[in-house]
């Protein structure tokens, strides 16, 4: 079959591999849509990082090296289910959680498997990946999405299954931490829809991130993105309050004549200093700082909103089984209405280094690009 | 009367100023002993820093410029009270809490008034300081110390009670987002005496943490430092579990092999880039990293251990009248048997700038260096 293969950075293959096999614990999905993630450009541009090399020694929980099948944010169907599994039916359309873990570390105990010390994913750690035709899973991620008669579900939305995680779970730290951090009573919780949010860079975990925040009863979000067009494409979007140019608009000053006090939370999806002395500059006081992005350069502390506004800051990682639960059961409520906005390109798995990987290190407007082994699914979506 | 009064960054003067009148709405203070602060070091090196000068303004709260009298960790003896005041009496020997604050802000109403947007101390921010031979302060700021009988209050140690504050007010921080950050149930308490702590440096701050954690039933603290001496110091005391000199041990491998997952929390009373990257490393999954420091440089956050470990950082910044009171009770009841062993010099008022500050610009082993401006005192306690 055909497969994105990683070799090196810059040096990404669309070549023939052997296909999985049928077994007796894996379920075998046909692709039909998957994205290209933030950590899979990361990877092209100065990989090998997440996955495994020679310097870096085998994946713990694959024993993989590269090269390794890239793409982790995938949809398709069902083209083989062990005897031994009841619930799942060849034909059926399904997302996966692609993540490994290893279910015995401290984070794993605790639910935290986001943070598994062994945490790998499919199409980053070896076992295959989603920017091929097929991928071998095990059956406990994988997660039906139902098709009603004729209702078709758009298995291109639901790529962004993914991303939408990631910003489900860092809006999740944020509330499971946020009655303590505002010195609420236990139990209290905070109402979303009056807490006021700033949201950096509307890139695609920013704009993922927007989707979260409506779909989960926020009410008051503030963005922050420096491209024109990404701003208009949220614009458009219609689901968050006001998008600034950083440029143009003093952010905290503002932030802080709309709010009064100043946000209650940030959520950092940019990853810039600039970016981060603006965000803590608008919190208010005890504020929480979430970051999301992974910085490209070491980020300096802006000490003095820490010191005077007990402000706090946290990172959050990838997602756990709840979180990604949770959000396809959004998902498939509707509650992502107008999701599909965040793909701004659609291409064969063919064309994915040319237009997909070098189109996205040029300076570029894109939100989302996907890419399907399937020729049928480009000439009939665009 | 004779008082220090800051100028200029290194001029610093021991001089005549009018002492200050009796009125109707403040207690007069006879100063006993006061400590100099780091924050009083860092105005004598690169100030004017907290002290209002031309070029910030007036103090909000005080309307004072400087020149400005020094001094905010001072005990003392009650010299004169305002008719309208019955619960205090002349003669009773005192500690003050030294903050100035609005009671009107945000922070203010959520009774953090340790965040006051306006927050001034006397000794820094006019109005008189405890490196003087009298102070006028508003009742309600003075904690009266029992002497019963012949038992005579050690007013020198007393001054440590402001620093100790400080270090107070960090752990109750902790102490209430730790439950939410690990995970407990609601209301479900950490029990100290099991939590594995680091403190970073044994300075004035350090030495006051060890001092709070064993008067709060902290049982198992480790605490990394440079200076042999302070590791001397600090291992007298025999207060902690460990001390390490991060020159010599690999601090984050050996607090995990003494663990197992790495310590609970982190309390940075350093502000150095090597602490940061260390104590991070050293916090085990969902860890809280606590700064009390104010750096003399930009600090670069670490991100991998921010990243997969879900661990948390903030600021403590001085304390609120709830952790003052409690510092005055747990030291009446003896909680902080010892702590006199902080003060490595006594000196006289006059002494202030040679013996004091000038001290302390050099390499130093001195944790707390107190004044008094009474003879007698000197005389009879070295």
């Amino acid at each position: 079959m055909r497969a994105a293969q990683f070799y090196a950075a810059g040096d990404v293959r669309v070549e023939d591999v052997p296909a999985p096999q049928e077994s007796t614990d894996k379920v075998l999905i046909e692709i039909e849509w998957c994205g290209i993630c933030g950590s899979d450009l990361n990877e092209y541009i100065f990989g090998p990082f997440a996955i495994p090399s020679p310097q870096s020694g085998p994946h713990p929980l694959t024993n993989a090296l590269l090269p390794v099948t890239m793409g982790h944010e995938f949809t398709g169907r069902i083209s083989y289910v062990p005897d031994s599994i009841s619930h799942l039916k060849k034909g059926q359309a399904v997302v996966v959680d692609p993540r490994y873990y290893c279910s015995s570390c401290t984070p794993c105990s605790q639910t935290a498997t986001n943070s598994c010390e062994k945490i790998g994913f499919v199409g980053l750690s070896g076992g295959g990946g989603g920017l091929s035709e097929v991928v071998a899973v095990k059956p406990e991620a994988v997660h039906v999405l139902p098709e009603d008669g004729s209702a078709k579900v758009d298995l291109a939305a639901a790529a962004l299954i993914e991303p939408l995680a990631v910003a489900w779970h860092a809006l999740s730290l944020y509330l499971s931490i946020a009655p303590y951090q505002s010195g609420l009573a236990d139990g209290e919780n905070e109402d979303l829809s009056s807490i006021p949010v700033l949201i950096i860079g509307a890139g695609p975990v920013g704009v993922a991130m927007s989707y979260v925040l409506r779909a989960r009863g926020a009410n008051i979000v503030y963005v922050s993105e420096m491209s024109k067009a990404r701003r208009e494409t949220l614009r458009d979007a219609g689901i968050v309050t006001e998008i600034f140019d950083p440029a143009e608009v003093d952010v905290p000053q503002m932030v802080k004549a709309l709010t009064g006090d100043g946000v209650s939370v940030v959520f950092d999806c940019a990853g810039a200093q600039p970016g981060f002395d603006s965000g803590c500059q608008s919190l208010r006081f005890r504020g929480v700082y979430v970051n999301l992005a992974v910085p490209k350069a070491p980020m300096t502390l802006p000490l003095a909103p820490f010191l005077w506004k007990e402000i706090m800051y946290k990172c959050s990682l990838a997602y756990n089984q709840d979180d990604f639960k949770s959000v396809v059961e959004a998902f498939v409520l509707g509650r992502f209405q107008g999701v599909e906005k965040m793909i701004t390109r659609r291409l064969s798995l063919e064309d994915i280094v040319e237009q997909g990987f070098k189109e996205l290190i040029k300076p570029n407007d894109h939100i989302k690009i996907l890419a399907t082994p399937k020729r049928a699914n480009i000439n009939g979506s665009i």
